[in-house]
């Protein structure tokens, strides 16, 4: 099992993704995340469109988020994804979201992942996905 | 079959549907007019939800929109559906959208559907629904 | 100041709303949320959009949601919205999301609300908000 | 003026971002556009976030758009973006969206921006902007 590793993806804040205030609405802020934690699993040699074509399903079970500076459009985010904690049951994953420098954190936030079948009824995890290896020093990829 | 019949439907904007102009974003008049031909059939007693748990599916085709007037955060707004054309190979609507008087119109489109099945090849557009009768006045609905 | 009172506020879920598993995406749960303390706002004869065009706004500082049942297309919800607490400095409230016969709770969040001016800077939350009343019977309201 | 020139831009498909069917909300299209021909615009020096603080906005007129292939979740899309014409009162684009090794054509699309400023006024197009050039061979540029 790999755990505390993280994962940095990089995000250009797109114009239809900002409210009227000029900035990332706070609800995007999750589809960032996503965006973070699935990049991560394609590093393993994982892809999620293949869990799916094999009718399973990671959900979301909880999430929170941390807003601590507005995020505008246009402006080049850093996504740092980590695992903290992944059990038969369920995968925690912890959120960053940086300024492009790393001078600002704009928000923190987590995840709690469970695994469904096509019915919605929960599943263990499987095998494969609990060992996982990632690349152990963490790698950069563009959205 | 019934043509040239229309339907309205009410909305109100929702903050996070308007961009940095404080104006709702082009891209989500298409989700309008999705709303309003959806709430249409539905006058008729057909349910999309129903027809895709069929594993058949309207795709768009083509879709064209004319901006006139933005449309506010929280602006009340009157979708006019209108079914212009329906044959076993395609079903074509046009769309205005008003203020809530209906003094000043915002836009205009029109869209082409055509039917589907799951792998994707384009099927005739059943019988049932080609033979849907819509109640004649044209009614009003809330999203 | 009114704390502990609820509003409720039914909302049908969009086709463009739900992900390839056909239930509501997570991060749109927010926004369902957003719409639940907006039109909760309304009833006390508040308008954000004013209170927008007065150069304050009211931006989320944290935000949680517990996922426990699926939201389809098509599916008519319940959020209920609860003002648990209010000061100078911030605003709580939590939310339910309900089916639509309130026999199925489909998730629970809460989420932190501070006042800031059109510099980003915190502003104390101004006195007509914190003094607003609202019906005292929770009432319900469309989308 | 530079016209009949292009420009290509990269985009993954997110996961918040495909509908019911697995496939790109029709809708997000549009948005794939706005990408194009902001990322073009940034090839000329031009920042459409130093115009908005300016106080200058484009803001689209008419959009229109031919679906021809389904775009899947995860797919990686080019669009080619075209600036076919640019006078005083409009400019006039061109998008396809065609798939990674270019053998299939997604969409195909067009749109007319006019110049505004915040009150909404109709303005002339500004001159830097109507003489800004273009680096002549078509490039690239990752989203």
């Amino acid at each position: 099992m790999s755990e505390n590793i993280s994962f940095e993806t990089t995000i250009r804040v797109r114009y239809c993704e900002v409210d009227k205030m000029g900035v990332l609405h706070h609800s995007r802020y999750l589809a960032y995340f996503e965006i973070g934690r699935t990049e991560f699993l394609r590093t393993s040699g994982f892809s999620y469109r293949e869990f799916e074509d094999a009718r399973l399903y990671l959900v979301i079970v909880k999430v929170s988020c941390n807003y601590k500076y507005p995020i505008r459009y246009d402006d080049v985010v850093r996504v740092i994804t980590t695992l903290k904690r992944m059990t038969p049951a369920k995968i925690e994953h912890t959120y960053e979201i940086w300024n492009e420098d790393k001078s600002i954190l704009h928000a923190a936030g987590e995840s709690t992942l469970a695994c469904v079948d096509d019915t919605g009824t929960l599943q263990r995890i499987p095998d494969f996905l609990l060992n996982l290896s990632y690349p152990s020093p963490p790698k950069s990829g563009g959205d």
